[in-house]
Order: structure tokens, then sequence, then C-alpha cells
């Protein structure tokens, strides 16, 4: 069996595509041919696999998310196989295809279902996208470690957890090897673990130990926990009384978060399509 | 600028095909470019590129290699962007690529241009390609270590050095972020380290410590001086007076390496190719 994928990145967060517009191709999608194409030796390599289906096809093969008024429905597969809710960096690269291939109008929003709703997509004139990734709440403070030394952490929720550390230098986080120790109390189901240097005013950049795969390049939920804590430290005790926006510089590129009056924060970045063809995996 | 691209592995060592027979599409082929699709998040991901190209079409090129009896000519890239003489498990894969285009008469070995010379490749009839990969050179023992246990080592050359030790179970080899430590009087620039283990006559597996690369999934030469170092504790004093073979298990799969009469290493094993297509990197 030959089918169509494409591959693609926002920020080095890295996804395998592939176009099953009407569901024909990849049924169910088997989770073994997930774990193949996310395969960085063996296969195509991603973080994920991003089907690019109708939503009205999805009957048959999701019925409870497929009476969304979208069009077009990511259905989002972690490296593992197993089904995800929604993507932050995924959602761009997923717009960009559709916009590539002309597919939608990149004059007005566009909805994209997930299994955690609608979500949507506002092209900018820079060639980035904007998705709006909920509303954060900030739920305590806790500590994290790295070796000997260890940080107060800021616990920030955005549909999952965060403990987002100051720190004096990104070498604080550790080589790429270290794990970093977190309170297991207060994160009982582990954490995505952020450390984060200011860079100026309102820009700031991380490093991320993303829970279950280690240090990645780019976590979109991540940004958004990194801007509330630095928003938070800077003063804004709350929902601003209007956008406030931080520059926020991940390993893998440049990404901008919006804090909205409705409590709501944005993720703006780039998306790029690198190669497309056909596999056999 | 768009252009072509396979995407395959051996043992999963893995690469990126570009074919480009008569060197136009590449002309000198930019390092930037190299390193671009061999980056695992933002590119294609590979452990090298293999241009696939005319050798008559090397004279402006590379010159030095132009004029060897060889219609192809493997060109390959380390993922820094290096040039780089010969790949053991790249040129079976490079072989199936053009058996597959139907550009070469697999019923007899094909002899492949690159950097070492021609190296001909054998087609087997399970689908396997056998290469000879040279005269192997036992140059003495060192010691090798993880954290605080330490083991002898045989050093082979297979024109790269090698330090083969034979350990109790291929968890010795530690972690992936284990770094191991080698002799730098016996390796002042540095070893490819093997862990090896015996599975049963004439059957051996291995984990590997590719210098400058840590640990990867399959080394071509590895599997060579762990064949003729295991061989040699088996009695094999020096070439045999017949063909002795061993089935030797690397993490991403199965090889053989027969040690022939004429003192040469024969390395058999697959190869697949796992996406076709186009890229603009």
């Amino acid at each position: 069996m030959t089918y169509p994928f494409l591959k693609g990145h926002g920020t080095e967060n890295d996804f395998v595509l592939l176009p099953d517009h009407d569901g024909s191709i990849h049924g169910e999608l088997p989770q073994d041919r997930v774990v193949a194409l996310c395969d960085r030796r063996a296969g195509i390599g991603g973080d994920g696999v991003i089907r690019v289906i109708r939503t009205a096809a999805l009957g048959e093969l999701d019925g409870d998310v497929a009476d969304q008024p979208a069009e077009w429905f990511m259905d989002y597969r972690n490296s593992d196989g197993s089904v995800s809710e929604m993507c932050g960096n995924g959602v761009r690269v997923f717009a960009l295809h559709l916009a590539d291939e002309g597919l939608v109008d990149t004059s007005v929003p566009l909805p994209v279902g997930t299994r955690d709703g609608v979500k949507n997509v506002v092209f900018e004139d820079d060639g980035t996208m904007t998705v709006d990734m909920g509303s954060p709440r900030l739920v305590g403070t806790s500590t994290v470690a790295v070796g000997e030394r260890s940080w107060p952490a800021d616990n920030v929720d955005v549909g999952n957890p965060h403990a987002v550390a100051f720190v004096d230098a990104l070498d604080d986080a550790g080589s790429l090897c270290d794990e970093p120790g977190f309170d297991a109390s207060t994160y009982p189901n582990g954490v995505n673990i952020e450390f984060v240097v200011r860079r100026g005013a309102r820009h700031v950049a991380f490093r991320v130990h993303e829970r279950g795969s280690g240090e990645t390049r780019s976590c979109g939920t991540g940004a958004c926990a990194v801007m509330v804590a630095a928003a938070v430290a800077d003063g804004v005790s709350g929902p601003p009384a209007d956008d406030v926006a931080y520059r926020v510089d991940v390993p893998g590129g440049e990404l901008t978060v919006t804090w909205t009056p409705d409590d709501r924060v944005l993720l703006t970045g780039p998306a790029e399509i690198v190669a497309t063809g056909t596999s056999t995996l």
C-alpha cells in the first residue's frame, strides 16, 4: 500500500501529515502505522502524525467529534500511536498545508476540528498563524531541580500541567540527558518543566522537558504557560485590560503569546512543509 | 528549488538519497543543504546523505575519483555535511534504489564507485546484499569503561578504529546517555566502541557507541570488527582456510559477516526504502 505524506514542522516540533480527505486511505489509522511513520531511523520521523480529514468523513471512525462545525479535522496521534486532543504547533502546519493546497480561504479564520473542540486559526500577514489555546490557570507553586540545584516553579495549567522555573541561564537546565526533578505530590501524573530566562521587556526564552518525551525543541502549551508566569511576575495579576503580548523564544524558533482581556492565550508562530511524497510504511 | 529525494535505511542506519544522475541538480552539493536534510526535526532526518550520481558526471565536481570503473558513484556525506569515503550500510540502500529503478542488473555484482575505491555489491537471493568491507587488522588490546566498570577490549581496525569488549549483558553498555571511557593513548582520535554478547555458536549481538555520534542502531564496520574479534576468540587465528560466517545482531536488525581465506570481511544485510518524494530544503 502506497499513500501520500508530507513532513513539516512548527518551531521544530515536527509531524508527518497524512492527507486522507474522505478517510478511505487509512480507515481507523492503525497504531502500528503511526509508530512506524514516527520512527526517526526506520521511518520518516516525527513527534506525531496528523491525518488531514474532512470532519464529515469521521462519522464511522470517530462519531463523537463528527458533528463539529468545521470542514476539516486534525486527527492527531502521538508518536507512540495514542490519540491526542490538540497540538498548538501542529495545528499551524495543518492549516499551512490546507492553504498551500488552495483548500481554504486564508483571508478569514479557519475553523479546525480537534478532539478538544473547534480551534480557529488566523493567517497573519507575515505568514505566521495564530491559534487560541484556551484559558490558563495558575494553580500555585512547587520546586524543580536539576542535579543538586533547585528552583521555585509556577504551577500553570494550560489544558496540561506545567512547572515554570525562572533560571539565571538556559544551561541551568542541564544536558539533554539530565532528567529534571519535580514534586510528585503536586504532579502525580508527571509534568512539563520549563526553564526560563529573560531576554528583554516582554521577551523571554525557555527550554522544556516534556512529560514522556524528554527535552524537545518546542512546546506550544509550554510557551503559553511561560508567558503567563512571566506576565504575572511582571505585575499582570490576571486577564489584562488590553492584550498583552510576549515574544517567547524556544530552541526551535520564535513564538508570540498574547493574553487577552477575555482570559485566552493566543499562540502565534511559523510553520513549514519540508517534504512531500509517498510512503509504504 | 524542488528536487527529488528518497529515505531509506540499512538495519536502521538511515539516509536521505538524492538522485542526481548527471550532477545538474545539486552541483557541488552545498554542505548546508546536507545539514538541513539530515536535521531530524527541521528537515527529513538521516545519519547521512547519499547522492546518486553517474561516475562520469563527477569530472567537474570531484575529478580525483571520476576515473573509477563503475557506472554509478555513491557520493556520501555525513550529517554534518562533511565528505565521507564509504558506508557499509548505506551502500546497500544505494544499490537497492538503483535496482528498484531498473538501472542495474541484479544478476551480477554491481560495482559502486566510492571515495574509498570501487565496492562490488552482490544481490543475494533472499533480498539482502553483500559488500566487501576490506581486510581487518587486529592491533592489540586496551580497556573500555562504563561508569565504575571496565572490560578488556580488542583493538580492531576496519578502515576505522574499533574497541570490541565482550560483556555479560547488553545492558552493561549503560544508557543512551552514558559516554563510555577508552584509552586515549591508544585512540588519540577517538574510537568506535562495541559491547558484545554471545547468542550462540557463531552468533553474537552488540551495541555500539560511534565516535562523534553516540549510540546508534547499527554500524557496518563495527559488525565486521565484532565478528573478527569473536572469531579470533573462537580460535580462528587469522584468515580462515574456508569462509567463516557469523550472524551479528544490532539494535536495528540482523547482519551476517563472513571472513574469507583471502582475508576480506564481507558484510551482508537488508535495505529498505520507506519514502520517496520531493523536498525544497
